[in-house]
């Protein structure tokens, strides 16, 4: 197999973290088999992910997916595969630099992620949503109130001018992926919430106008997975309240 | 001011993820100024983080610290910190695959510190713990019973001999002064469960000794911040509950 061909690893029938590898590779016109919806998914990430798996080919163990294989190398962690992918791909500027600052950006954008995550699993990843709604139910009063105005308003102030990217750079980069992804998956998440406040950032909101029309993207976005019961999940009791007219 | 010289700032009075910065800068004798502790600590660090702020120098905004400036470079997120440092400081391999295993061990121990801390904020970072108490008793179990176990059991699976370093190299990475500093915060905030389970995990607690051994940490590790009410807190609610006899 040639050494320009990715092959990803992550579970399978949700988005996940894993769509943030998807998109760079999906917008670059990478080649890459996705192991993750195939047939023998299960057969091939369980043995990755085993309690007593201690690596291969010199490479060490994943703790969790998304999980990138290319050219003996086996990587894991969503902003670890980025850095690998983002010179690869020609997402990320040819300096230090740049390349440290995508990489910020990207970790931000992942703490941002975490935090949406965690609202329907405040308590446990190990037990269901209904399990700790009543926790749930709390945290999400504190990620509308608080969090996710936080966290739009910092990215916000990190684009230079409106129709410019994430790090006022002339190039996209995977963060600007990532922001698109987040996006999605907050107005799936919280639709009554972002029709409150989304007016508020109006160059995050170009960003994801821009990657939505990426020509390279439009095959890829038309027929991906939905959100499902993923990281990003939809519960009407988490989101906004109606306002009362 | 040399271009050798690191300037760090961070919230003052507690170690929190700004020590896994300054035992690598500890470690490798480099020279820094630690601005989180000197008297004019609040003025160096507000305007960094301030919500109108928008970068210094061509660099993008920190969404929080720690923050290292360095040659006109200003950083933010802990693993990215030390992405940067680690080639400079000798405490990662030269090879492309080293630093980004080494880069991904880093995230794999964050996600971990990560989850410790949110015990005791398992709601909102802007809630005192008394008034998530409740939440915390209940997600403090779940970290003892399973995620501890779960985290400590894989790092055991990536020391690949007894007396060896994270990773199965011969020399000290980065990633293993974070270790060393993870399994501090964990005896000090559940010394109860680290009694019942640390015997589980001989080569982890191999790296802790070697590392609180090394001599170039030895003036540092007797002067340096206690715990307090940080990223590691002891409440002794939280930790295992005492075997009846």
């Amino acid at each position: 197999m040639s050494t320009d061909h990715y092959d990803l690893y992550y579970w399978p029938q949700i988005p996940g973290r894993g769509e943030f590898i998807r998109l760079a590779l999906e917008a670059a016109g990478a080649s890459y088999t996705d192991h993750a919806n195939r047939d023998d998914s299960p057969a091939c990430l369980f043995p990755l992910i085993d309690a007593s798996f201690t690596g291969r080919e010199g490479n060490p163990p994943p703790f969790a997916p998304p999980i990138l294989h290319h050219d003996g190398l086996w990587l894991s962690q969503t902003s670890n595969i980025l850095l690998y992918l983002g010179p690869r791909l020609g997402l990320v500027p040819a300096d230090e630099a740049g390349r440290l600052h995508t990489n910020q950006m990207q970790l931000t954008i992942g703490d941002f992620t975490d935090e949406i995550h965690d609202v329907h699993h405040p308590i446990a990843v190990s037990l269901y949503y209904g399990d700790q709604k009543t926790e749930s139910l709390r945290r999400a009063q504190d990620l509308r109130d608080n969090r996710v105005p936080k966290f739009l308003g910092f990215l916000e102030r990190c684009v230079q001018d409106r129709g410019g990217w994430l790090l006022g750079r002339p190039s996209m980069t995977y963060a600007d992926l990532s922001l698109f992804q987040t996006l999605e998956g907050l107005r799936f998440a919280f639709p009554r919430l972002m029709r409150a406040i989304g007016d508020r950032y109006p160059k995050v909101s170009a960003i994801h106008e821009r990657v939505q029309r990426l020509p390279a993207l439009q095959p890829y976005l038309r027929s991906r997975l939905p959100f499902g019961d993923g990281l990003f999940r939809h519960y009407e009791e988490l989101d906004e309240p109606e306002q009362s007219e």
